[in-house]
């Protein structure tokens, strides 16, 4: 029998865990352990540093509320919630690629008809979003569900402002038909910070980072038979698309934004889904 | 200019970071995301885990208070803390090693005559703790202060029964004389489990782990010119010495206990503390 040292620290902990316990726990829990180890080790850290830390996740905690996730804000700006996104959603070249869900998506938006506005603010330059849903093979997907959502022209989602916006602002769902084709008006989205009032906000200000996530409309698009795509499509030219706070920019999600006159619209976009078959 | 991806999230993350933020919070905050990332990546995280982790950490948060840290207790029963103790103080074979300080230390203990008896609630087997500070050299260290704290016979801090035991109970300060000695009566102490009705205790419950510290007397010895002590003194024979939740025990900080009879205490138990130089 060893005692706990500074070598041995890994094993001693590790060795602890019931070899009866659930063996995926063992798993997570025991490849947790070494890397947190191995982190204070390589960076010799400090007693009054982990005092520091054991204080921000105490606050990160106490923050949190029913309206509220710090924790989740934590791991967004960390790239652990891009990183778990991306290592879940490995998918073939030519397929949509997933970016962040985030914590604005209501279920039960309404159904709309096909080309319907979901803006009810009135606020915002117009725009027309439009495209297809189609399969690897470039076949239209009849039947799938584009439920779609973004900020209003403030940068605010009608659930952060629910005595301000009318419900459901800047949302809706669309059902594809035979061609595969969506199409709705919204406005061209407007890049917003994330709330840094709090201790991931003082974070981000100690590593001298800024708040704001780049303009981009929602997408949770979905049909039976193919992989659930949850992504953005980003506004071409945001001045923060290289600097996203929680690094959900890929290439591949940046969407033309057309300026558009003599046009019931302001602008207008065109983006198609590819998915993969389950 | 690259995007976040599976396979360079950890450059994207820490090339984020001003170059103007203070150097060591670079340091501490890249080598926080290397790890975690690759935590996350080793083990393939799944949405689940990760949701099932960031509830884990805002109830951790949440049900801490002025009386309860649960993220130290987190910290304990991982190693972390033990591992941040052991970094931070490596010393020189002989000195006498350091373990966690707990969080039942309390500031400003009564300072009370060699001998004196610490057990103010008439619990327990009486014990007589008693030995020499010395340096590295054999030398007694003379106005070292040896600051002891226990549980009482039921295994609670008198600070966790402020409505039950005396202030001080089993708490004092003791200042050595020229021959380095001291001396005080207390009570030979027992094991307790660490607070286990929260998500720590839940953890420990889950990897098949038992929440019990040996029995354990604990001291912060300090002296001019000393390196601080921060240590235990546990019981040879506890159940729960290989055991320990929070990973304190060393084999060098195992003390004899020597059953008496016909004296004034029914036990006894030496021990010489080893001060390093500053």
């Amino acid at each position: 029998m060893s005692y706990f040292s500074e070598t041995n620290s890994e094993q001693v902990v590790n060795g602890r865990m019931s070899p009866e316990a659930d063996p995926r726990m063992r798993e997570v829990m025991s490849c947790l352990v070494r890397h947190l180890h191995a982190f204070a080790r390589e960076c010799h850290l400090r007693p009054e540093e982990w005092e520091a830390g054991i204080d921000f996740l105490t606050r990160t905690g106490q923050i949190c509320s029913p309206e509220r996730q710090e924790f989740i804000l934590l791991s967004d700006v960390l790239g652990l919630s891009m990183l778990v996104d991306a290592i879940n959603n490995r998918r073939p070249e030519g397929a949509t690629e997933n970016t962040v869900f985030g914590p604005f998506h209501v279920e039960g938006a309404p159904l709309r008809r096909m080309g319907e506005r979901i803006t009810l603010d009135g606020k915002g330059e117009s725009c027309l979003f439009r495209g297809r849903v189609l399969d690897c093979g470039g076949n239209p997907i009849e039947g799938a569900c584009v439920d779609v959502w973004s900020d209003n022209a403030d940068g605010y989602y009608d659930v952060q402002q629910p005595d301000i916006q009318p419900k459901w602002n800047n949302r809706g769902r669309f059902i594809t038909g035979a061609d595969g084709r969506y199409a709705f008006v919204g406005i061209k989205p407007v890049s917003y910070p994330i709330p840094d009032d709090g201790p991931v906000g003082q974070l981000l200000s100690r590593i001298g980072r800024h708040p704001w996530r780049p303009a981009h409309m929602h997408y949770l698009v979905t049909a039976p038979g193919y992989q659930k795509l949850i992504t953005h499509t980003f506004v071409d030219g945001d001045e923060y698309l290289e600097s996203d706070a929680v690094f959900g920019v890929k290439n591949t999600l940046i969407a033309d934004y057309e300026k558009l006159s003599g046009q019931p619209t302001e602008w207008r976009s065109d983006f198609d889904f590819i998915l993969v078959e389950n």
